[in-house]
């Protein structure tokens, strides 16, 4: 057996601590399969006197966590810490400069620093691990950097934000409001006390900058990416959605154009027969499309301690075992530029809810601005709300065969120009397989 | 950049000809990918003058795949022959034997030998990887073996045979029976001539095989597996389950019990909302229940050449980046050995169909019958045919909660017994999330 693989965790929250407890339970077998012991040398967190559920006795507690990550006497620093800035990025950046690897689970810090923590690790020639950071306890990194190493990717996709996940799915399900589940997902946990970075979509898209350079060989660029968030679906919306076979999910997608890697996140209209329109709640999801597999899709939980946990202790495993691949499959040097594909140019189907004021000829006016604009209606649909046959608004919905975001946008001036419509128009792009 | 890393490949059929083309298509990804350029240098197969579309000029003809398999002018041996026997099992054990590493797509040879073979690959230090195995695309070995390290596994399951879920899928959407839907299936050549390897479960079984022994760490044992095909269901239970809000799945399952590993290929009631329902036509998925990751399941093709190609090209680049895993998992003499769990003492809940004769008395014998076994019924539905008042002989549908086949069977019996029953009772297992 080889000298075993000493670990340094920063970080001891439900993640860390639940880190250590698989370390323990599966110690025995984890070193058959790595053919090395795997012992946690050292911890560092902000509050050394908390109880934590974990056996830290003979393990040197670092009040800074920078020290731990420079310490000669680990071979691996794994990053629990949080955050693209302060002590993470510090501690990261210590520890790759010191030449020991680094595992960590933080997506805002690689969404970010990203490309030169992988130059760094490239110099020191140890290795970056980060499987945690998408998609929780779903091993999507490690599909996408070797399981799919034959395969050129055409499109990558999923739901990776639990929190929005449970939102619109309790909406569907139970006829709530968004405030209402939002209030919910805050009571279970599930949510931030300020949710804006979970339900604008900033978290889902520092994970698709992750997956968009691990899929298509470009260097993490989050601000590449055009988002969306899920705060202006209505319950309308997810009713119509239904109705013509649809579901509402935020997705993030990465897929390759002939204008580069385009990169989004938004609400989008899923055919109800589509693997990924089943994943309800907190789960996650991500469905790749390459020309060799075709469509491989990956359904699992999104985050919590446990889950996280296994992620991290995969990464910890491959490493004992010797695993050295680029953290993001190429080189630095390989990994082309990301060009960003402006959402104007995207391509795709529509679905548009328009509030058309009660008037003869309204709907003909609509129709007429969409045939202008060169786009092709797959349906439209006016319907009267029940009980209220006089009202001044009736909701009109479209949807459109594939056309340009740039077209659509142009019809829906020419149609809000017209003073037909009494609100904004609520636009949602259509995902197929 | 290290030496190139020499292919000999045996057997140039679909799969052969398309692991050709994707090392071609990919050749400058892989090289920067593995850090090495990958390069066929021998390959072997029957008919030498067969077109096959790849390009084979500079690359060494050989009649016999195990001068192939020695070649002292090849790293790594790609067999894809197939069979459990005979050339495809001496070219491997040549392979190993003479160090050379294996990659292989063959399930049968290693449901069969895997174990001798990969104690060789051990002794001579050499990689045996079989990603192509199991579920075609579907990076499941990879997943099991690295993926979820630090998991203790629970339960392994998964729609393993594309030819089943076809026919079962026709069956149900279109309402055909299985000797239709069989036919078709020959047509489309998704099925062999002779179909009973498939729908007898057996192809299922060698899958099933590799998974146990990979998620739980014991031996591979094809004979400890319980094997039901799918040739006894009817549409009189695909549209039972339908009602019951349920869908018939051939699956393998792997599962922990105080009794050992229980291993069982068999049609199965799986509920309409879980993941693996959702999966039709000849899809694949496998779900795995672990203590840390709870729930992963993973969807994708589960044959055809290119995307078997893709699982092969995966283990070649491992290979290539020097990715050395045992075999199984664990080393061989850590595997347990595989205690047959046998089926008498499976526990879950039942699906009972019976053809009752159309006698006062007879419901409520059945039912008297159930009670004194202990079993608990969820429902229990008889229903005369529409346009058949006077029949013979009524349909009886039972759900049974969680109890033991044993239980089962001998409740059935004394039914049987009893005289009220005129064909020999459906009996179907019902797998819940």
């Amino acid at each position: 057996m080889s000298e075993p693989l000493r670990l340094g965790i920063a970080g001891l929250g439900t993640v860390g601590a639940a880190v250590i407890r698989l370390l323990t339970a599966q110690a025995r077998d984890l070193a058959a399969r790595t053919g090395r012991d795997i012992v946690v040398t050292g911890v560092s967190a902000r509050d050394s006197g908390r109880e934590r559920g974990v056996d830290l006795s003979g393990v040197k507690w670092f009040d800074d966590p920078v020290e731990l990550a420079r310490w000669d006497n680990i071979d691996l620093f794994v990053e629990l810490i949080g955050g693209a800035e302060g002590a993470a990025r510090k501690s990261v950046e210590a520890a790759l400069g010191a030449g020991n690897s680094v595992v960590t689970a933080n997506k805002a810090l690689l969404a970010k620093h990203g490309l030169e923590l992988a130059r760094l690790a490239e110099t020191h020639k140890v290795a970056l691990a980060f499987e945690a950071s998408v998609a929780g306890g779903i091993p999507i990194v490690k599909t996408l950097r070797e399981g799919l190493a034959g395969n050129s990717v055409a499109r990558v996709y999923g739901i990776l934000n639990g929190t929005c996940n449970y939102i619109l799915s309790r909406m569907e399900l139970e006829g709530l409001t968004f405030a209402e589940c939002l209030g919910d997902a805050q009571r279970l946990g599930y949510a931030e006390a300020d949710p804006s970075f979970d339900i604008g979509g900033f978290d889902t898209a520092h994970k698709l900058a992750i997956l968009a350079s691990l899929a298509f060989g470009v260097k993490l660029d989050a601000g590449a990416i055009s988002i969306e968030g899920i705060e202006q679906i209505t319950l309308a919306d997810l009713q119509a959605a239904a109705e013509l076979g649809y579901r509402v999910k935020l997705l993030g997608v990465a897929q390759r154009t002939p204008h580069g890697v385009e990169q989004r996140v938004h609400p989008t209209m899923v055919p109800l027969s589509s693997s990924i329109a089943q994943v309800m709640g907190v789960t996650n999801a991500v469905t790749v499309d390459a020309d060799a597999v075709n469509e491989l899709t990956l359904v699992g939980p999104g985050a919590g301690g446990m889950a996280t946990a296994s992620a991290v202790v995969a990464d910890i495993a491959d490493i004992a075992r010797g695993i050295r691949s680029a953290p993001f499959g190429l080189p630095v040097a390989d990994l082309a530029p990301a060009e960003k594909s402006p959402l104007q140019r995207h391509e795709g189907g529509y679905y548009i809810r328009l509030a058309a004021r009660n008037r003869i000829g309204a709907l003909a006016a609509i129709a007429s601005r969409m045939a202008e604009s060169g786009i092709s209606l797959e349906s439209i649909v006016q319907r009267r709300q029940a009980g209220e046959p006089d009202a001044d608004v009736v909701p009109v919905v479209l949807m459109t065969y594939a056309t340009t975001e740039a077209t659509v946008r142009e019809a829906l001036d020419a149609i809000v120009a017209d003073g037909h419509i009494a609100e904004k128009p609520q636009v949602i792009r259509i995902e197929r397989e």
